[in-house]
C-alpha cells in the first residue's frame, strides 16, 4: 500500500510527496523535526512533543506551521488514511521556501510543513530487548545545540552508520571523556547501587521525550536517578547500560566496544523500566 | 523569466523544480554542494570545485552523482537554458531517496543532484566593495569536520543573520580565542608589517577555493602570507581587513563588533587583491 503524506496543506501519496529544491530544510537544513507515538488510538506524551517542538522552533527563532489543535487533526488525518491503528508520526517543519541566501527569509514566508505517519508495534522491540544490542563509542562531533531537535543531522548519521558498520545498533558520543547521548537515543547505565546515571540537560544533549517518561517510570519504581555525566570507564564497569528514544523505548546495552557489560545480558533494571514505560504508554 | 533548474535528470521550471520528503537532504542534511562561477563562458575554476566536490563526497562516503564530463554538460545546458552569460551555478549532491532511517541506504541507491544557475555580475558588488562592509564575531559552534561542504548548515546561517540582525554583513566565527572562519566565507587581516593571515586549513575551516585562488594572487603581487590562527583582539589591531568567497570574490572589513579596522576604510592591500583576483577570473 502507498503510504499518505501531508505535504505544505495537502495529502499525497508518497511518490508525489515533495518539496521545493528551494525549500530550506533540503538546502540548509534549516528546520526541526519531532517524532510521536499514537497508541490505540491515542497520541503518547502528545504534550511533551509539541512543548518540545515549540521550544525548537523557538530556538531557531521560526514561527509555528500551525496550532496545536491543527496538528493534532492532521496527525489524526494521517494515521486515518494510511489505515493505521498504532502509529509513528514523522513531523517536520522548515523555515520555508526562499532564494537561497543563507539570511532569513522575508518574515511572511510561511513555514513549511511535513508530516508521515507508518505502522509502529509496541512490542515490536521486544525479541531485540529480550537479546540487548551492542554500543560503540564515537567522538561527539556535533554542534553547540544539539538540545535543538533540528534536521542537521550529519554528523548523528555518520557515528549511526559507523556503529552499523561494526555490527552495533548506535554510537554513544563522547565529549570531554563524557558520554552525552546516542546518536539518536539517550545513554543510561546502572551503577553498582542500582542507580541509574544520564547526562543532565543542557547544549550538550537532547531532552528526549522518552527520556523524561524513562525518569518518572524510574520515581514511581523507587530507582533512584543520577542527572551527571558519566565516563566511558564508568559504563564499561557498569552494572547494566540502556538506551531509551521513542522507537527503542527503553532497549538494554550488552556490550560497549565489544566489552560486555556487567554479565553481557539484558540487565534487571532496564527490563523493569521497559516494561513500566509500555504499561503507561498503553495505560495513556 | 522562470530559471530552469536540473532536477535528477530534468530540467524543470522552478516552480516545478520538486524533490522527494524521503530525499535525506531534506530530512537529515545528509549532502553537500558546491558554488561555481561560470565568467565569459568559462567554469572559473572548475577543476578546484570538482576536485573539492569530490573530497566532500568522499569523506561522507557518497558516491559521486556523475562523471566531470557529464557534470560541466549539465552546468553549459542551464547556463544555455537560462539565457545567462556570466552565472552562478549552484551543485547540490545528496545520499539519494530512501524511507527515513539514520543509516545509510542500501548501496545501489542512486545519488541525487540538483543543480540551478542564476546571473552573477563579477562587478557586481564594486559599489559594496569601495564602501567595505562590516563584520561581528560569534562563537563558532559548528560540528567537528566544517572542512566538508555540507548542507548542515544551521550554525552558519544562525551567525549570518546574527550578523544581518545589528547591520553587518558577515559573522566571523570563534573558537578557542581564534577566528576560524565567516559563516559563508574565508576571514583574513592584514598585520602591520603588511602579511596577510588566514586560518590554516584544517576540519575547522572550509578549503575555500577564492581562498586558494586569493593565496595564489598574493603569492603573485609577492605579498606575504602567514597560515595561523589570529585572535579577535589581532583582528582589531590589523591594518585591514576582508573576507574572500566566491559571490563576494575578496570583499574589505571596515569594522569588527562596530569598532573600525585600521583608518576604517577599505584598505590598499584587499583592493589590490580583489582587483588581481577579478582580473585573473576574465582570464581564465
Amino acid at each position: 500500500m502507498t503510504m499518505i503524506a501531508y505535504v505544505n496543506g495537502s495529502y499525497a501519496p508518497m511518490r508525489d510527496a515533495q518539496v521545493s529544491i528551494e525549500d530550506r530544510g533540503y538546502q540548509f537544513s534549516d528546520g526541526i523535526y519531532e517524532v510521536c507515538l499514537c497508541i490505540a488510538g491515542r497520541y503518547w506524551d502528545f504534550d511533551g512533543h509539541l512543548t518540545r517542538m515549540e521550544r525548537s522552533l523557538r530556538e531557531l527563532r521560526m514561527d509555528a506551521p500551525m496550532s496545536r489543535d491543527a496538528l493534532q487533526i492532521v496527525m489524526g488525518q494521517l494515521v486515518r488514511r494510511n489505515g493505521l491503528k498504532d502509529a509513528l508520526v514523522y513531523i517536520q517543519a522548515t523555515r520555508g521556501v526562499a532564494p537561497r541566501n543563507h539570511v532569513f527569509p522575508p518574515a511572511d514566508t510561511p513555514t513549511a510543513l511535513v508530516m508521515t505517519a507508518k505502522r509502529f508495534d509496541l512490542d515490536g522491540s521486544d525479541a531485540i530487548a529480550a537479546k540487548g544490542v551492542g554500543v560503540i563509542t564515537q567522538p561527539d562531533i556535533r554542534w553547540g545545540r544539539a538540545d535543538i531537535k533540528s534536521i542537521s543531522l550529519l554528523p548523528n548519521l555518520l557515528a549511526k552508520q559507523a556503529a552499523k558498520d561494526v555490527g552495533a545498533a548506535e554510537a554513544w558520543l563522547v565529549r570531554d571523556g563524557a558520554v552525552t547521548e546516542g546518536s539518536s537515543s539517550n545513554a543510561w547505565i546502572v551503577d553498582r547501587d542500582g542507580a541509574l546515571v544520564t547526562h543532565p540537560k543542557g547544549f550538550e544533549i537532547l531532552g528526549g521525550i522518552t527520556r523524561e517518561t524513562a525518569l518518572s517510570c524510574a520515581a514511581e519504581l523507587q530507582i533512584k536517578v543520577h542527572e551527571r555525566a558519566f565516563t566511558v570507564a564508568e559504563a564499561r564497569d557498569a552494572s547494566e547500560a540502556f538506551i531509551t528514544s521513542a522507537t527503542n523505548l527503553v532497549m538494554p546495552v550488552i556490550t560497549i566496544d565489544g566489552a560486555p557489560v556487567g554479565n553481557g545480558a539484558p540487565g534487571p533494571v532496564a527490563l523493569r523500566l521497559r516494561e513500566a514505560y509500555k504499561l503507561r504508554a498503553r495505560q495513556a
